[in-house]
């Protein structure tokens, strides 16, 4: 089976328990949660069984036990999760505001995982590389961005596959070299998996029917357009396929993209049909959805199989 | 009225609900409350009505001006917190276990008041300062030390006080330099009031009684050692006061000690008789106890006065 690899944050998530505006005065909250985006995709990857790892730091503090024992027990490879002793693992506080957007407050990229430090255990492990998934937010720094397009393109140059979501905000394409970055990297996907407004983010075309024209004379496979509770849209060179979101009731949409990204890329890497490989990816979306925590909602494939069939989709 | 300036670490704290070891998995947690051992004393200091400042740095993010406006509301000058736009705001998770110890996780060093910027702001606000605070949490690089020393120096060679609450890891005495430092710190000091052991901690006498003779004989006015539930000693050349602790109901002892510092050397300053202050400081240190957050048990006179008259004193 095809090894999984991503390079990018580990964190702790502190939700608030009600919803309002920030973190003005003591207030109820839960926690620490596993979490960083790459972190949750890779445990879906994990989940579904496939080999997978993931390149990062934690502190030694409980807060990076806690992810690296998640981590652990669900299959990843986490031999090169360096343990800092100086600094603390990252954390993200957020708090839901009324209309389903998010306040956050950061610890990342001063935290363990704002670092990288090469060793022949990370060379090891990006060596072992089938695939290699590169994690827009994880693009936090310019030693960041140099190993992942070195990752990328080194596990192109040996015969395997790249995928890539974007996930990341506008004004970081303003950073010296970051737009160039990009294309590169865009260059070597063979999957991008874009959100929103993210189809056009790279592209000279504004309109989306043009970006995805564009996108595909770039020489990749597929895209594949999340678009949360509108589903997904799939194009290739052939053909254009609507994947329904499935009806749940929504409790804590974070990390949904990372679940339906890691689901979709271990099923697209061992061969299953695009329609079927689709469906099961949202019903990953979906289940991530219906859960508390942003790695609590990651499923296995029975998980999967059984939400599919109790659970209708939108149409 | 005498102005009292202190440098160092402005937080905020998440307190887990339950008591129990760390933080493994997701739990209740409260937060953030404002928090640091100097702005704690310093708050206490204001709500005494005492001019005072505080020298730090906060991010730019909810918990830093959570803290903000807290030591603004109750009276501290806070011109000289650095409002950094780069690293957030320091915190501490802090969770009780059964038998009263704590479990921390920390990020401070690498937060926004781990790191020093010299400005005129700043040496306006030292220079203002007719007593200073030494607070040994703070004394966490050497550029920190170096500012305190020249600080507590300068504040005498005007004419002004100096204390100094060791409140330090005996670990730390090991760092070069350091307990050079604390020597000149020491040997500056007008009020010493060391913790428990912390008596001991920075003299060659061993044993309680030679330590505070040794303590005198370096010059200062009078040492109290701060004993939790068991009350606080004075000492100075004439006489030893024992001052017993309030009958109070334990819900939160962290910040006690430092409301009790804050409490005492503002009643000091201002002429208040020994055995009057000391009461009065016991019971600012016995209010803390009480509230639930380290600084939310900061105390105005009136409420001191409240208190003293409504509960008993052990004995």
């Amino acid at each position: 089976m095809k090894a999984v690899v991503v390079i990018g944050e580990i964190l702790v998530e502190i939700m608030a328990d009600a919803v309002g505006d920030g973190f003005h005065e003591p207030m109820a909250l839960s926690g620490p949660y596993p979490s960083g985006a790459p972190a949750i995709f890779i445990d879906q990857v994990a989940k579904l069984g496939q080999p997978c790892a993931i390149v990062s730091a934690v502190g030694d503090d409980d807060f990076g036990r806690l992810n690296l024992d998640r981590l652990r027990r669900d299959g990843v490879d986490v031999s090169s999760v360096r343990i800092d002793t100086n600094r603390p693992t990252g954390s993200a506080f957020v708090r839901y505001r009324k209309d389903g957007s998010r306040n956050f407050i950061f610890n990342i990229r001063h935290s363990a995982c704002g670092f990288l430090q090469h060793s022949d255990t990370m060379e090891a492990t990006l060596s072992s590389a089938d695939h290699f998934h590169v994690m827009g937010s994880s693009l936090s720094s310019r030693e960041f961005v140099e190993l992942n397009v070195k990752s990328a393109l080194s596990v192109k140059a040996r015969g395997g596959t790249v995928s890539f979501d974007p996930n990341l905000r506008k004004e970081i394409l303003d950073t010296p070299g970051m737009r160039e970055a990009m294309m590169q990297i865009l260059a070597a996907t063979d999957l991008f998996l874009p959100s929103g407004e993210e189809l056009t983010l790279l592209t000279e075309a504004t309109d989306d029917r043009d970006a995805v024209r564009e996108l595909l004379s770039m020489g990749m496979e597929a895209i594949v357009h999340k678009q949360g509770a509108g589903g997904v849209q799939y194009h290739d060179a052939s053909r254009n396929i609507v994947g329904p979101a499935f009806q749940v009731e929504e409790i804590d949409p974070t990390g949904a993209g990372d679940c339906f990204g890691g689901a979709f890329i271990a099923l697209w890497l061992r061969g299953m049909e695009t329609d079927a490989a689709l469906k099961m990816a949202c019903a990953a979306g979906a289940l991530a959805v219906t859960r508390r925590g942003p790695m609590e909602g990651t499923s296995t494939l029975a998980e999967l199989d059984e939400f599919m069939n109790t659970t209708k989709r939108l149409s």
